[in-house]
């Protein structure tokens, strides 16, 4: 249980409701922060501005996904207010509360650093990485289906990197009858795609093994589909970049050459928001449990 | 090879241009009625009206899959003129010459009675309807992600029915993780379902069995989801009616209860037309083939 733990969540989207039932379940007492057009009563939260926050109770600091804007701004959809944490609520905090964030930038980071704050990246963790290539492999799958005329079974289909997001990507399509080949560079990678009864290639003949695909899924952040990689590529193949801003792919030439590309970062609270936010509940009931009973 | 043989193909959509495709590759000589829009030229096919065609010569007719209406007339996504196939017509055919559509009403089966017309409807031919399972689940799939806020991986899921469509169906939301249980009625079906490592339940015990699912995916032609079923639903459960009009729920009484339920049938031609008119064309090519040299 996390009774006595002061929990201030700021900001965010529906995917902070599964976190605040969760965190009211486990009995925190929870500070929710832009927060004024949610109706949902829950047990041990109450709703504060940041001005009202009993800083030097707060033992943890929720913020949403996407972290906080260059310009020191914090998002939430449930308010319309401008939500501005400052260096001196950080500060005024005992040494041991802890921020949790899905990315930060060199703002926050820097914010956090001079209030002596540790800082929890959670898009960064394994766990949180493999449980969101679910909906982000069924958000694939949906674009595909929208996108294409053709079913997916039988499609050939290119993923290129067996990371978190690629393994799933691949056994998904794999699971729905395409003909699915995956690109990686590592030998151990080459031989878990065999072993998964998938066909690999490696990823120096990227531009070959794309040129008779419908559908190539990419998750390497780095410039994998170049121009010289498009322009050998059939004219109705269809293109989801999954990887991280700015992606892997020449958009500019793409589209020049008329071939449809998307890039799609964030499909887990686009297409399952509820089990986006449970994922993210969980973990960081977890870690707060963990942090509350070391 | 269908050298020499005369059809005539009079309206339709996006999935008339693969069966064109693949008749004018095996030979075929091909009347196009109601595509003047038509851009794409085929070897073989030459655009004419209803009374330019040389019905004496004419060995096949190929409607889409909708039919005729009740009016008598045909239409076309490719052409803006009003299409209407008369008695005289197909009164002009030779003895052996076959109408093949997707459904038949009663007007068009007794005016192809009247000129002893033999008729083929495709979407009642097994192999047609089990192929268009295919994209049928994917469209399913594709609402499924859509039209809820949780993963298709670990939903609970209920399917009405092992025919054709519904097979399909709880094959590929079992291959996408999600816990799936099938309804039956028959003894041989609730042992194939148990085969393929699904939940069997009888159809007795439907109300019962919906209580805890997240989805419901209805494949029975018949008042299946009654309100006394929908009555004891959860409030979040999705239900898709994929059943032929009227379908299997009680629609009035779901939006009563603030239900999301949809009806679609049709999928294919939606979700996959290319694949779908490619199912169409290599059905209707061996038909023709067998009906050339019997």
């Amino acid at each position: 249980m996390l009774t006595g733990i002061h929990v201030v969540m700021i900001g965010g989207d529906a995917r902070q409701l599964e976190i605040i039932r969760k965190l009211s379940t486990l009995d925190a007492k929870i500070s929710l922060v832009g927060f004024t057009q949610l109706d949902d009563g829950f047990i041990g939260a109450s709703k504060q501005d940041l001005d009202e926050v009993m800083w030097e109770s707060v033992d943890a600091i929720l913020l949403p996904i996407g972290g906080m804007s260059t310009e020191g701004t914090i998002n939430s959809v449930f308010s319309n207010k401008t939500l501005a944490l400052e260096a001196n609520h950080l500060k005024a905090t005992p040494d041991h509360c802890t921020i949790y964030t899905g990315i930060a930038n060199d703002r926050l980071k820097r914010m956090a650093e001079q209030a002596n704050c540790d800082t929890v990246l959670l898009m960064e963790r394994d766990d949180v990485a493999i449980y969101n290539s679910i909906p982000t492999a069924e958000g694939a799958v949906m674009l595909a289906i929208q996108h294409t005329d053709i079913t997916i079974h039988q499609a050939k289909i290119a993923v290129l990197g067996l990371g978190r997001v690629g393994m799933t990507v691949a056994r998904t399509f794999q699971a729905l009858g395409a003909k699915v080949k995956v690109g990686a560079r590592d030998s151990h990678l080459l031989a878990r795609i065999t072993e998964m009864g998938l066909t690999p290639f490696h990823t120096d003949d990227t531009k070959k093994e794309l040129t008779d695909v419908d559908l190539c899924i990419n998750t390497i952040p780095a410039k994998v589909l170049t121009s010289s990689v498009l322009a050998e590529m059939q004219q109705h193949a269809f293109i989801l970049d999954l990887a991280s801003k700015p992606g892997g792919v020449d958009f500019a030439y793409s589209e020049k050459r008329g071939l449809k590309a998307m890039l799609v970062p964030g499909l887990p609270g686009m297409v399952a928001p509820k089990t986006a936010g449970k994922i993210l509940a969980n973990v960081l009931a977890d870690l707060l449990l963990e942090q509350a009973q070391p």
